[in-house]
C-alpha cells in the first residue's frame, strides 16, 4: 500500500474531475473454480485498488461528491471466522490507511445509493466486466443486464489520472519488470529439445512465485508462436524450433510487468531464422529510438510496420512501396496486431474502461484488421508506461484465407509464403516509461539480438 | 477424455434415475481476473465435464429425457476467430467423441427452455455457484436470484453416480495423487530456515506444473498452521518453526488428489513438537486401520478424535473420559475440523451439489463446533475416495474465546494449554479407495511417521 496521502490525493482530483454526483466502486468478490469456497486467487478490481487501496473481497466503495462523503462498505469479520483466519486487521483499521474513517456494513451499499437515486441525484458506475458486477448494479441500482454501460465523464476522469503514473508507481511497476526479466531468463536457459512446453511454462512460474509475486496474466509459452492465443503447453519441443513466451509477474500491490521473448530450441538460430528474427529485431529497436513525448504511438506502430515491409520485400515476401503497404493494412498479414498497450494496475491497463478512452482519446478506433488491434494510439506523455512488443508471424490460416480471396497480391508475394508456412512467430516485447526527454526501458534486460540470446542458450 | 461409451452409459444411468423433465446443465464461462479478456485458467464444470467431457467455455447442454434428446449448446469458432487461436476441433467433433451428435448455436438453449416450460414440463438445475450461473437462470428460466436452489431429485442422481468411481476413474485420480506426492516430497527436502513461504509455495506449484497438471485448490503452505483459512505466504520460515503444507494436483481430466504434511523447519522435530506429532500420527494410523465398506466415516471421525483424547491426557491438555469428551464435543478445541472429504473431480467433491447430499445421504447434520466440519458421515461403500486428514492445532483465538467462555472445563486443562499457545498446527492427509475388503492408499507414499519425515529433512 502506498501512503495515506497518496490515496486522498487520487479521490481529491477524482472528485475534480467529475465535479459532482456519487460514484460507486464494486470491488471484485472471491470467485469459485468448481464450487464456491474452492476459489481462484484473490484480484482485486484495479480501479477499487487505485482509489481504496484495499485487497478483500466482498468490498464496494462510494465517493459521494456532492456530499463530500467517502465511504467503504464491507462486513468485519466475526469472531466465529477469527478462529479460522486468525487476527487480521479489521476493515476500519485498513480503511484508515488510505483516509478513510467511514465504514459500514455491505449490505447498506444497496440503501445509500436507493437514496440518492430518489434525490435524483447523478449515479456513476463502470463498465461491469464481471458477473458479480453486473448482479449488483441489477440488485442496487435497477440497471437491466443488456444497459449497464458505465459512466463515461466517470470513466474519462479516472483514465486521465491512472495514463500518468507516478514516481512511486514506476518503482513497484519497475519490480514487477525486474522479476518478469528473471522468468524470462530463467526459460530461454532452461529449454532444450525434449521438454515439453509445461515444463518451460512451470519455470517460468516458479520465478514469479520465489519471488512473492504473482502472474499479471496466463503465461503463453509455445513452440506454436504464430497462435496469438494459444494458453496450452501440451507439445514435445523439437530441434529446429522456434519457442515464444508471453508472461509477467504482478507484485502484492497489483502492478504488471509484460515481457516477451523469443529463441531457438537449438543452441544457435538458423540461418532462416535469424534472417526473419532481425527483421523483429529492427522493428523493435527502431520503435524504441522513436519514444518521446509527443509522438502519436499510432505513428510508431506505422514505422514498426513499414521496416517490417522494408526487410520483407528484401527476403522476397513481399514487394511494393512500404508505405503504401501499411497504409492498406497489407503488412497485417504477418503482424496483425498492434505495436504495444498502456501498461498499471493491469497489463492492458484500464481494458475494462475501454480502449477508445485508455489509447484513444475517445477518438474512433480504425476498422482495418492490424490497425484495429493497435490499443494505444493517441501522442505520447510524459509519465505513461507502455509495451513496445512488433512481432512476425506465418498463420498458417491466415495466410490461406488472404491467398484464397487474393488479397493484396501487389504486396505479397504468396509463393514465397509458402516457403515459410511452417516458420512459426517471433516477438519480442519490453517495457517503457516516457520520461521528459525521451523513454526509459523499465527492468532488468532480457535478450534482444540474436547474439544476445544466443548467449543465454 | 474417457471413451465415448462411458460418457453415453453415465448419461443413460443419470436418465433412468430421474426418470423424467429436461436436464440443464450450465457450463461454466471464462472469468476476467480484472478486465474481461484477462481470465483466470479455464475450469469446466464438474458435472458438465462428467456427463460431457468437453471442456470449452460457453457452452451449455440439455438431456431432455421425455423427449429422449442430448444436446450441446454452444458456438463454433469462425473463421477470424481461428486466426488467433490456430485450427481446433469443431465443438460438434467434440460432441461425437461423447456420444452426442446434435449441437446448436449457443443462445438456442434459451428457446428451447422456454419451450419446455410453457409445455408444463419439469425443468432440473443444479444450485448455480457462480454468478455467471445466476444470470443464466435468471435469463433462460426467469427464476429470481434468491430462489435459485436447484432441483433435488437431479442432484441426489448424480451424487448417486459420482460417488462411486469406476477403475478408470481411479487410475485418473491416482494420477493426480502421484503427482500431488511428489509436491510434498519436493517441498519436504527443499525447506530450510530464512526461507520464505512463498519460496516452498512455489517449489510446490512447479513440481505440479512440471508434470502438465494444475492446482486442484488453492496451496496451504505456512509456518502457521493453526489457522486453518490461510492462503498467504509472506512469513520468513524461523528455526524451530513447524511448517505446514496442504496442497493438491489437477490432471488435465479435471480429477483432483488432495494432500497435507507437516515438518519441522529444523532437521529434526524438537521433543515437544515430535510428543504432539505422534498423537496426530496416531490418529491417522488408527483412522486408515478402520476403513471398509459398511463403516460410517462419522464413526472414524469419532475414533480419531478419542485417539487424540487420549493422547492430549498424556500431556496433561485434556482430562476425563475420552467417550464423553468426544460426544460433547471439547475435542474440537484441538480439532476442529473433520477427518476427510469425498474426492473425484473436485477436490471437495461434489461440493457444490450440497454436503448433506453427498457426505449425508440427505440427513441432517450436527451442528456441534468440531463435529459439524465433519463432510462425510455416512457409511463408507466400495468405490468411495476420500481424504484422511486429521489435525491437532492450537488457535489461540479460540483458546481464548473458549477460556473465557469457561467451556469444557471438565475435560481441557487451560493451564496447560496456555504451554502450547504458539506451537502451531499439525495436519497430514492421504487419499484412500475403499475396496472391496479395506481400502487402498492412492498416489505415491509421502512422509507420514516422524521418522519418515526426517528422513526426508
Amino acid at each position: 500500500m502506498f501512503s495515506k496521502e497518496t490515496y486522498i490525493q487520487r479521490r481529491a482530483e477524482l472528485k475534480k474531475q467529475v465535479g459532482s454526483g456519487v460514484l460507486l466502486f464494486l470491488g471484485n468478490d472471491d470467485m469459485g473454480l468448481n464450487y464456491e469456497d474452492n476459489a481462484y486467487r484473490y484480484r482485486q478490481d484495479s480501479s477499487f485498488l487505485y482509489y481504496f487501496g484495499i485487497s478483500n473481497a466482498g468490498l464496494s466503495a462510494i465517493i459521494d461528491i456532492d456530499e463530500d462523503r467517502e465511504i467503504i462498505f464491507g462486513d468485519e469479520l466475526s469472531i466465529d471466522m477469527i478462529v479460522w483466519t486468525g487476527i487480521l486487521p479489521t476493515l476500519h483499521a485498513q480503511a484508515l490507511e488510505v483516509g478513510i474513517s467511514d465504514t459500514r456494513p455491505a449490505l447498506e451499499v444497496a440503501d445509500y445509493l436507493k437514496k440518492a437515486q430518489e434525490g435524483g441525484r447523478a449515479l456513476h458506475y463502470l463498465p461491469p466486466y464481471r458477473p458479480e458486477h453486473r448482479i449488483k448494479l441489477l440488485e442496487w441500482l435497477g440497471v437491466p443486464l443488456a444497459e449497464q454501460k458505465g459512466s463515461i465523464p466517470f470513466i474519462r476522469a479516472i483514465v486521465k489520472q491512472r495514463n500518468h503514473k507516478t514516481a512511486e508507481e514506476v518503482v513497484e511497476i519497475e519490480k514487477a519488470c525486474d522479476v518478469t526479466a528473471e522468468m524470462h531468463i530463467a526459460a530461454i536457459k532452461c529449454l532444450r529439445p525434449g521438454m515439453y512446453e509445461y515444463q518451460v511454462r512451470a519455470e517460468i512460474e516458479r520465478v514469479a512465485m520465489e519471488h512473492g509475486m504473482e502472474l499479471s496474466f496466463p503465461t503463453i509459452a509455445t513452440k506454436n508462436g504464430q497462435t496469438l492465443h494459444n494458453h496450452s503447453y501440451d507439445n514435445k519441443v523439437e530441434p529446429g524450433d522456434l519457442f515464444l513466451i508471453d508472461a509477467g509477474a504482478e507484485t502484492p500491490m497489483g502492478y504488471a510487468g509484460d515481457m516477451s521473448s523469443t529463441f531457438p530450441a537449438d543452441k544457435t538460430f538458423t540461418a532462416k531464422q535469424r534472417e526473419v528474427y532481425e527483421i523483429q529485431n529492427a522493428m523493435h529497436l527502431e520503435s524504441v529510438k522513436a519514444l518521446r513525448p509527443g509522438i502519436p504511438y499510432m505513428q510508431v506502430y506505422e514505422l514498426s510496420a513499414r521496416v517490417m515491409v522494408e526487410g520483407m520485400k528484401q527476403l522476397g515476401l513481399m514487394k511494393g512501396n512500404a508505405e503504401d503497404a501499411v497504409r492498406e493494412g497489407a503488412h497485417a498479414l504477418f503482424y496483425p496486431h498492434g505495436l504495444g498497450h498502456m501498461m498499471g494496475l493491469d497489463v492492458h491497463d484500464m481494458e475494462n474502461l475501454g480502449e477508445i478512452w485508455v489509447g484513444y482519446d475517445g477518438q474512433p478506433k480504425s476498422t482495418q484488421f492490424g490497425r484495429k488491434s493497435q490499443r494505444l494510439a493517441i501522442p505520447l506523455e510524459p509519465g505513461f508506461v507502455h509495451t513496445v512488443e512488433p512481432g512476425i508471424y506465418f498463420i498458417p490460416e491466415l495466410i490461406d484465407l488472404w491467398k484464397g480471396q487474393k488479397k493484396f497480391t501487389d504486396f505479397i508475394n504468396y509463393d514465397k509464403v509458402e516457403e515459410y508456412r511452417h516458420f512459426g512467430g517471433i516477438r519480442n516485447e519490453e517495457d517503457y516509461l516516457i520520461t521528459e526527454t525521451g523513454a526509459r526501458r523499465l527492468g532488468k534486460k532480457i535478450p534482444l539480438t540474436p547474439e544476445e540470446v544466443e548467449a543465454l542458450r
